[in-house]
């Protein structure tokens, strides 16, 4: 590690250091002027400026990386902080805020920068002030196992709502749905629509109420919490006052149900969110089986269609291709030292010790054990249709960390062991393509043509998962890089772009996007000429008529902005 | 019935009638200038002019309640068309807004005039212009069995689309969930956030893709519907063009999800609606358990919460009180002569005639025998804790009407037979008064207490019925009462806004609220001053600056008519 003395990084002093990044058309001076306001504000010590390189440098993932994007793609300073400020509570967001509209400065806020694979907490403008939610507003402020929710700040991981659980002993209540990871914000990744593993997988549908600072400052409550509850104290600051009973239990309150224009937006920040728990189903079963040939594919996912719709496959089940499990397994050297692409007999070859498919299946049953047994029956008849199907239960497989871990997620138990796989590369980071498509074996076949074929043609090996939602699958392609190597991110970079191009051809969207994609991906957006664009920059640029939050947040530029910040800078 | 002529009613001639009603600072010469506008884009069979007093008298049920509330609590006139247009296409829909833009003449959307007990399709400012939206858009556009959707225009009603499902012989693999009454429009009560009864029930969360006319006549398609199919002509106006082939099966696209702004509002006009249908979950138990005791409500619901949670309960569970079903069974004459109310002793014994519990719960299991065998067990189980309660299944009860239509409706068949309650006084008008609880057995009997002390002491017998959501409860009481005796109908109105502002006083707030009321309701959702109206008007103004589009809906005033229309006209 290099120099990282006060006055380069850690709480700026009261002179504070010049940042690689200004805001857009700011001086020095006048970016100065707001640390001191911001300072008055937050404190010295909930500022720090992004002044030295060494601030660049890769951070262990659990550690933190709060400034910048830890899997860039393009130079580090393109989508780079000048500071992050850390507010203590929603009045402080709202004076920053209050702030920032007067001064004209660009505010990008996040929860706990773990955007892994779409930019972390980097901001789309270079130079923007980040807003670090959840340095202090961290707290699961209420757990109702009875009705099963929790009520949780910006700041509460999957893996703290989990601990929650465990430490006031309500596992056997309630579960907390977790995605692959578990280090990332609760509302973080609902507010992006984030997925995991459950029947509460769909994170969004799940969530139920909303506190948010509106760019001007203002707060609301959204659904039933728009209406008081008589036990609250009217002197007390708003934030602070108890909310509606039925806040997290009822989504839609009266009039215009608004949640939604505070997803993958920039319309407000989230400062409180509810989400409901799923109530312990009495037990469960992880299984995982394996498909041996690359063309089972077709099949597997027109089996799979009757059974999700239907709720039979209760959770969202993941599909992986084999070297999605074969990376969490070994690096890519450990394979093979070539470096040629892997040809279909060695990735046979790979399964084959490995003991797995070309297509590997985990999912989860839930429910008393007769329930199991009926569902499981079902399940196992369906997919023993395919020749060379096999059949796995946890126990079978103790030393199979796929399995293994697959088994906590399925009941909500968070890790991070499934980021392990982007050690496939030395230094390895990666981006991830996500397109949408329907869940016929028809579609699921097409985009892994077309992925797979794209991506050895760029010269990566194709790592793949489809997650199963009731109707659609969320495809998920892991373009894995060497972070040190500039060609290979260029060379990722624009595999990525042409897959968008080519899939929105085809009539496929991506359901959330890296930062250098996010206007790219917009653009697929474009029926009736851009109308639903339109209409989105219409409500931002009432709400915020400066364009101060986010700018350019999935594609959503206020006019404001429009003019100079629609390219990606460095972008060939 | 009186004279209907043509001069009066039905297609208007050359020459259009004066209405009864004109809109706001709108002279006779402008309204004509647009009925001649507007004759040329629709054609003058498509504009009514309500114009003549027989327009105002009471129409069949299922023959039509265009014009006016049918169960009007106030004058009629306080909420009525100038005139109905009914556009033939999308594009007819866009000029009628641009033509209402240019002429500042207030438009009020309706689909088919079925929002009974909320006002019917009468506007919010007397002297709206009509949009009848199902006329001539009435169609099922498309039914994907596979992936268990439809999509359809605002004039299909759940009778339609049921009707659709078994013309195509679709019906083995999917249901549509109905609520109630089934003459209802499918899209409208989606949006007005109306309820079913089947595992489908909550139908805002079912529906999937939205096409909209915004209030300055432009149109978008929200979700996957913004991206184009490559497959549509794209020479074709836009809402002929093959629409992507997720919009159905994906809820939220990219950016922010703006479906909720065109729920319970005035931001839109939705034109089209992805609706999703429930597999067939290969059969099916609906039973009744009765309870007998009126203080048993406490323990119901406490009994009702862990398995609704959970899910063994998989429907919207009804719990009626007896009257309910005794108003289905018969009139209020055929059970007593007295003016006076009804005594619980009385209230026993009507129980006790018709077999019944003072508490009736109507529920439904799904899945194989295998399944529902282990539900039932369950469920039997929990609530054979209360003393005396009886488990009934249809085949039991085959003179059971309130029975056997709930065996209908938990299997998506539509009827109309639950309106038969509304005769239980002459010429019988309803209002409901909706109120969301916690699912406790407190909170239930909280409710239940207020509401029926307060209905009685209006003179009104209680009929109320609680539908059990997954961690709430909508309560809905019906205050029924006689239309043609003003003194009824105005003691009704008292009682139902005492009530609002005592459940507000509590903490309740409503879900929905008739046209008389939305003001009100809207005034008890200020947490902070309002914030949340505020942000709503915000948008409102930014979308539609002339406030055209259904001023005042869900107390969401534009700005242009702030000054004058907050207020009801006729109540004190």
């Amino acid at each position: 590690m290099s120099n990282t003395s006060g006055s380069q990084l850690g709480p700026a002093s009261r002179t504070h250091p010049e940042p690689i990044s200004l805001p857009p058309s700011t001086s020095s001076a006048k970016f100065h002027e707001f640390l001191r306001r911001a300072s008055a504000i937050v404190g010295d010590e909930n500022l720090v400026v992004v002044a030295g390189q060494d601030q660049l440098q890769q951070q262990d993932y659990m550690d933190r990386s709060k400034v910048h994007d830890m899997f860039n793609i393009l130079e580090k300073k393109t989508f780079l902080h000048s500071c992050t400020v850390a507010p203590k509570d929603v009045p402080g967001v709202q004076d920053i805020m209050r702030l920032a509209n007067e001064m004209e400065l660009p505010v990008w806020p996040f929860s706990m920068g773990r955007n892994l694979g779409y930019g972390g907490a980097a901001p789309r403008v270079s130079g923007s002030i980040g807003l670090d939610m959840g340095k202090h507003m961290n707290k699961v402020l209420k757990v109702d196992a009875d009705s099963a929710y929790a009520l949780v700040e910006p700041g509460v991981s999957f893996f703290d709502l989990h601990q929650y659980l465990v430490d006031h002993e309500l596992r056997d209540k309630v579960w907390a749905d977790c995605p692959d990871l578990g280090g990332g914000s609760v509302i973080g990744n609902t507010i992006e629509r984030g997925i995991g593993y459950t029947p509460y997988g769909d994170h969004w549908m799940m969530h139920c109420g909303l506190e948010v600072v509106l760019p001007d400052g203002s707060l609301i409550r959204t659904g039933m919490g728009a209406l008081p509850n008589p036990k609250a104290d009217k002197n007390a600051p708003p934030h602070e006052q108890e909310p509606n009973e039925c806040w997290q239990l009822f989504n839609y309150g009266f009039g215009p149900h608004l949640d939604g224009i505070f997803s993958q937006s920039n319309m407000g920040i989230v400062t409180k969110m509810g989400v409901w728990l799923m109530p312990n189903p009495g037990g469960s079963q992880t299984y995982m089986i394996t498909f041996p040939r690359d063309d089972d594919l077709n099949r597997i996912i027109e089996i799979m269609r009757p059974l999700r719709v239907s709720m039979v496959l209760q959770n969202v089940p993941k599909l992986d291709n084999i070297l999605v499990s074969a990376a969490m397994e070994g690096t890519r050297s450990s394979y093979t030292n070539s470096k040629e692409l892997l040809t279909d007999a060695e990735l046979d070859a790979i399964a084959e010790k490995l003991g797995l498919g070309r297509w590997n299946f985990y999912g989860c049953i839930y429910g008393p054990p007769e329930v199991r047994e009926i569902l499981w029956k079902v399940i196992k008849g369906a997919f023993s249709q395919i020749p060379g199907a096999q059949f796995y239960f946890p126990e079978d497989r103790p030393h199979d960390k796929a399995l293994q871990t697959r088994k906590n997620t399925f009941v909500g138990i968070p890790s991070i062991t499934e980021l392990d796989w982007v050690s496939w590369l030395p230094n390895g980071g990666h981006l991830f393509f996500a397109p949408i498509a329907k869940l016929t074996g028809d579609d699921a076949e097409a985009q892994y043509e077309l992925t797979r074929r794209r991506s050895e043609e760029f010269g990566f090996d194709f790592l793949g998962a489809f997650l199963v939602g009731v109707r659609e699958i969320h495809h998920i392609v892991c373009i894995i890089f060497d972070r040190e190597d500039p060609e290979m991110r260029t060379r990722a970079h624009k595999l990525i772009k042409l897959l968008i191009q080519e899939a929105a051809d085809r009539g496929w969207g991506e359901y959330r996007a890296h930062l250098a994609l996010m206007d790219q991906v917009a653009g697929t957006y474009n029926f009736n000429n851009g109308a639903h664009m339109k209409l989105s920059e219409k409500i931002k640029d009432a709400l915020d008529p400066k364009g101060i939050l986010s700018p350019g947040k999935n594609g959503v530029w206020p006019t404001a902005y429009k003019q100079y910040n629609r390219q990606v800078p460095n972008d060939e």
